[in-house]
């Protein structure tokens, strides 16, 4: 159960009153509150509703309450959702500068809102390319500078997290949708973030990802659909576009599609990445590099800049035709 | 392995070779071609290839010739692919002649080019509305003679075939594309077949079953994804975007999508069908009814005829948009 | 819904009841009782239940009252299930008569209860070895003559049935489990049914089917668990082997399972046979011909006779120091 | 690509070559051994097998040298492989420390080998227990120095690492398995490790998972599993008992099954346990409460110490009669 405090009330007497009623309460910042995380659990939560110092009881059993009552507002770059879809867009792994300085560069020329790029690399074998770090995020750092584009660099330890500082959007991987202790302290750094839907994740488990996140310090999630694991291979993953109105139905945080990630090998990338914006997602999350064959990881479907314009230009004749859906109330589903 | 014999070749002779060879031959009418089963199988294909009377040997192993090599015209009455996409739309089982007729005119009205409808049922349950069979037959041919529509139906026993002569589009449900018996069958009408991929078909075997339908005596098939059964249970099953570009990189073969039992609740039927249009499909197959939530079945995922009007038109909008991938050459994947 | 009439009830004074409450009956022969079939749906039972004509009323709703309730007694042959698992065994398809009368006498010989085979097959593909069809019923039935052996066939078409007048056990295969048509057909045969779980099947959907048998005729109903269809593609299918303790949460049917089609290959059946029985299945369905390598079908996946005795044997010994689940009182799951 | 050097090799000699040539070498202790992990990639591995400082090198696409090589030993606590099979038991979280030790000594009794616990717990949702976390560890560490029974504990954060010091087995969980860098800095402990497959994960996916811990140090990895994820949700997960002997056809690492968390249910845990007993596992982890109703997580699928007693039993007897899998040669699969 978590104690949410009124703003300016006061926590050392909460915790006094807790410990004595033989309770703990762990004190956590989260944005501009404070939370009081009581254990243990099973007492009821209108006793604390009486207490003047609360404001809200979030109890086990009430799900999802941030994600479902989410409203907020949030800016990306110069997009305007009204007018197009959102562009983020990169190298799968950032190899070497010049290269990233000219993709990011010809991707804001393409209209793209926001430059990502892999620094560290989450790889099935131990063997593979396993990212170039902190050196990689210094050069998309550098790019932004150049392009004045925001970065979406993706994290995966803890440890790492003191790097990201200057990175506008944090990564939360599908490997990584539910590694718990990660969320909390990328939320805690306060900036927003794309949490991509692990693989196997049910839509609930995936909302239940986002509400750690908003819990524990981001102001904004947004939702990354990138296909999941069924039985059948032919492609990388299944997309699954029926989780965008799903989830739209539940939540107003913003729903993005990664194709790339879906198809797996680059001619398939253009079909779903329609399929998803035609399903009601905002934006796209796309793997693009100058020249795919040499990449060192996903070779196979990152886009050549031109296919990426010729997607990004299909995107937006699609994207105006298309009823409002994403901006709308939700569906009483 | 078959032989498909030259036009005007003699059986007799062929058999009678094969016998001496210690084989059996079987003849199949298969269209204007005659087919002979060779058993048992192990022989090398290339012997059969000199004898003057056969044209081509089908080998096991060569998996889906006919598929591959599909290159034919279809007219469904007035569809013009270039300007808008296959609208299929009718009751999911039709349940009075009044009604039925309604909805015919209706849908007419709105630009619908097939109008579709359950006579026989295959439902989960033997306790659940099994559909009314013959009598819905006639009426639907009624509705064609008043409408002018053509008609597609589903057809789920061998011992029922007789009664569809006047049918226009056979249907093989999802539960059926593997029922082989029947597939040979409805093929031996030499009717266009919409065939529905098994919610838990492979791509290929999905492709296989388009085989048997061609091979024995099918001028074109309709390849039609309706959902597969996945984890995710959100919405009644995934619908696979991604298989409508697989298919199209493997045939000719025309690909349509079908929302309404992938999402199993109205809201979200639109959002799959835009997203079938947008991942390639060239046309919807849809569950419209007048009146929902009197429905003997699918009441939950049936449209009404102005929730199906609004949606049509959109579908419109967005096919106009759409590089015409449905209709160029298979992609290289 | 469905109106069940006591023993020697007139059906004429039901129908014309129906008649004159604006309903209709029809009249459908399952096993000794006469079931009246009521439309349109949408009364309540309870009206019914006041005829004195009617014993029971099973309403849409009611889900799988035979199943649930059904609590027959059956014998297969010299099995005694409180001593030893039921083993049905035989090749996958009856290729020549002298291998099969060979292979039967060795199964026999081996403790075998019940021979299996393949007369006609449903294969993926239009060119791969579709069975002998009724060559190979005469076979087996020439082989249950000379050994005793009960023997059990695969039915795949309606047509077909009137051949399968002195196969003992009726086999409706995984394609064919939701072939509903099929399944009401091959019941009103009154002999004991296997009926294979469809790979996308949840296990509601398999015991409704297994609904179907029991309404239309069935006897007893042997469910047979073969592996269902994920992303897991090592083997063939994935057995699931927690499917045995459900099923028998919720039905006293016998359950058996098949190793062979859920393996696909020889090595992994026996531990998916042994993995099968200590979950509580009664017995197993497994592949064996005399030399697999020379299979028309399923090759890779039948054993040799000689490992087969070394399975039974195996199997005999786990069977032993089960607990006695599958005979005991259903879990309250 | 990596270098393994011989024992007592200089490492600064082969990173100063490593440089003159444009590259970049970083050292990594694994165990015993010392590693140089090549950057950029592209080389060939030839090359670098002339040096003299190298005994072998790993190349990317070799896939998993270490996993199929693997022919260690290792002892867990009093078990005999050849008696009985492995058993952890435990609480899911541990809650209290009296509770703890009176479950410990009873499990003692019972002949469990090793005492499993949650002290840190990943919860889907971000209100559910977390677990007690340092506190949990120090009552298990009183617990293993009471009875001497060792302590397999889940690892869910880099950073709570130095806790872990006096565990015996680290527990990596089902959602951690490709938390890479969670993999790389719980190896370097140089403990067993316990290692849970990801339910989404093929088994490819898991063995690699394995790789990257015996690269970075793990005499040896338990490799458990625990269900996957699939479309029938009867139970909580499908428990791939076929996973046990694909397995063991490609490594000699020890398989244990996790039948708690598959079940999800307690009256399922028995049924699946036996059927991974009888795949061929070596071992069970399974969950075990004095009073599972009170638990504060996974209450329902928690054995009381009483039915723990029946399944070690019942356990022991089937795998005396089971053939000796496990231990034996790889399966030719």
């Amino acid at each position: 159960m978590w104690l949410v405090l009124r703003s300016g009330a006061e926590v050392e007497g909460v915790l006094a009153r807790l410990e004595a009623m033989g309770m703990e309460g762990r004190v956590l910042p989260v944005g501009e509150r404070r939370l009081v995380e009581v254990s243990p659990n099973g007492h009821l939560p209108e006793a604390f509703l009486r207490w003047e110092e609360v404001e809200k009881v979030l109890a086990p059993g009430s799900e999802m309450p941030l994600v479902r009552s989410w409203n907020g507002s949030f800016q990306v770059g110069t997009w305007d959702p009204l007018q197009e879809p959102l562009l983020i867009a990169g190298p799968c792994s950032v190899e070497e500068k010049a290269g990233l300085l000219t993709t990011a560069r010809a991707l804001k020329a393409l209209g793209v809102h926001v430059l990502r790029g892999g620094a560290f690399k989450a790889r099935t074998s131990p063997y593979a390319f396993q990212g170039l770090g902190e050196k990689a995020l210094d050069w998309l750092l550098e790019a932004k500078a150049d392009t004045g584009l925001p970065v979406c660099v993706e994290v995966l330890s803890e440890r790492h997290l003191p790097l990201y500082q200057e990175v506008d959007i944090l990564q939360i991987g599908a490997r990584n949708m539910d590694h718990y202790w990660l969320l909390k302290e990328a939320a805690a750094l306060h900036k927003p973030v794309l949490l991509k839907r692990n693989p196997q994740a049910t839509i609930q488990e995936f909302l239940l990802a986002a509400e750690y996140l908003l819990l524990h310090g981001a102001p904004v999630v947004f939702l990354c659909e990138r296909g999941i694991r069924t039985f059948e291979r032919s492609l990388r993953y299944t997309l699954d576009v029926g989780a965008v109105p799903v989830l739209q139905a539940q939540t107003r945080l913003p729903v993005l599609v990664d194709p790339s990630h879906a198809a797996g090998r680059w001619p398939y990338v253009e079909p779903l990445a329609l399929a998803g914006l035609a399903a009601g997602a905002l934006g796209l999350l796309v793997e693009v590099h100058p020249d795919p064959t040499r990449a060192y990881s996903d070779a196979a479907q990152q886009l050549t800049i031109d296919q990426f314009a010729g997607l990004a230009e299909r995107a937006r004749s699609l994207y105006r035709v298309l009823p409002s859906r994403g901006l709308a109330e939700p569906l009483q589903g």
